[in-house]
């Protein structure tokens, strides 16, 4: 099924988040994720008994595991719809200002985006929702910005069976702007074009105008 | 000095961070939390041999220390300006629009918010900067947006030795946003006030005025 195949996909072209099979259950990483943060919860002196504590070490294992960190697990690889372009389109489907969150691999702080993302249909119409839950499926992994708009590309383009497609993405990285250089206003933009994206100037352009 | 007077003041009011002395040096607990987080990385089934990911567990101890959470060491208290009121100002003085970043103590995750502190002064006047500077220090810490505002208007009330102070803060909490109900663009108003702020409804109105 699609999972599968996007799977292969990445792994064959090198963009495969760096992962090791441990052989875990979702509750045994749970565990073992609830009892690391007891110890960090404990270390930095905060006091866990405290009601607003207690259930800190919990709460972040199940985030972690359920939530921001699920998208390392193709069990919650979307379904996908994807149909016969019959209607035959044959111009730019675009789709903008696709909110989302992540998380920095770097960090483990928060991203806050917006993607961009447009194809040039061939044989295969795709599901407009399944693109916005692609971006956020990919994006609810530890994460640098550049390979998330890349698995993203390459995704598209072995479910869309065609070249022609593209993304863009627009972020801040609390990483950069909560600690660090703290910087209050910058974001970062990437791009990632496949096919006649990349090779008509005309296509690039209408893609990367608003 | 002024770190000792404001903990005092804190841990009278009950609105002290709960915090137990586990006795640990900086450098022990910038140990541990890397050996924590080395666990939760390769829990999460990610190769900690990446050059991406190989730093993390690393650069998250040495945030946790150093950076989002050092406001839970007094050592890290701003030096504190205060002179006398000479110049007899008698009408309110307030900044408004401190940025700052937090990190929510229930899921560790990023707050970014205004904050906006006013006073009548009394007898003594602060430099302007070090209000910024104590919003920062408690924002460095593990929060509930109601302790922090709390926590900044007894500690400016405790340095300025008037009860007529008052703060608000409007904060996007990104374990809101970014994870559970995930509201893609509520915010949180807090507000604290003390003395006349609270008991003059003139002085109440023009400090939450824009
Ligand atoms: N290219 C790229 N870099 C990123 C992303 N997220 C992210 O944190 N970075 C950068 C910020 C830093 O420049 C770098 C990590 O640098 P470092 O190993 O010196 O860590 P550090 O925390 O001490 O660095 P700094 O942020 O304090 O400068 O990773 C991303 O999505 N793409
Ligand atoms: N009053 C207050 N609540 C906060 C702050 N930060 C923060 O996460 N919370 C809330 C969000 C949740 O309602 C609550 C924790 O709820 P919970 O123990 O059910 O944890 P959860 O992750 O399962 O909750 P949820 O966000 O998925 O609803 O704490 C804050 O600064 N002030």
């Amino acid at each position: 099924d699609a999972a599968i195949k996007v799977r292969d996909t990445l792994i064959k072209s090198g963009l495969e988040t760096p992962m090791i099979d441990n052989g875990l259950t979702s509750e045994e990483k749970y565990q073992r994720i609830k009892a690391a943060f007891e110890d960090v919860v404990t270390t930095l002196g905060l006091d866990l008994a405290d009601d607003s504590l207690a259930e800190t070490p919990h709460r972040i294992a199940k985030m972690y595991v359920k939530e921001i960190f699920s998208g390392l697990d193709y069990a919650h690889f979307p379904k996908i719809t994807v149909i016969e372009n019959k209607m035959k389109v044959d111009e730019m489907v675009k789709v903008s200002d696709i909110s989302f969150t992540s998380t920095c691999e770097h960090h483990f702080v928060t991203i806050d985006g917006l993607a961009k993302v447009a194809y040039l249909p061939k044989t295969k119409i795709i599901g407009l929702s399944k693109i916005n839950r692609i971006v956020r499926f990919f994006a609810q992994r530890p994460q640098v910005q550049e390979r998330l708009t890349q698995q993203i590309l390459v995704t598209l383009q072995a479910l869309l069976e065609t070249d022609n497609v593209a993304v863009s993405i627009s972020a801040v990285h609390y990483c950069v702007k909560a600690r660090g250089v703290m910087d209050a206003s910058s974001s970062t933009q990437t791009t990632a074009l496949g096919g006649l994206f990349k090779s008509s100037d005309k296509t690039r352009f209408e893609f990367l105008a608003k």
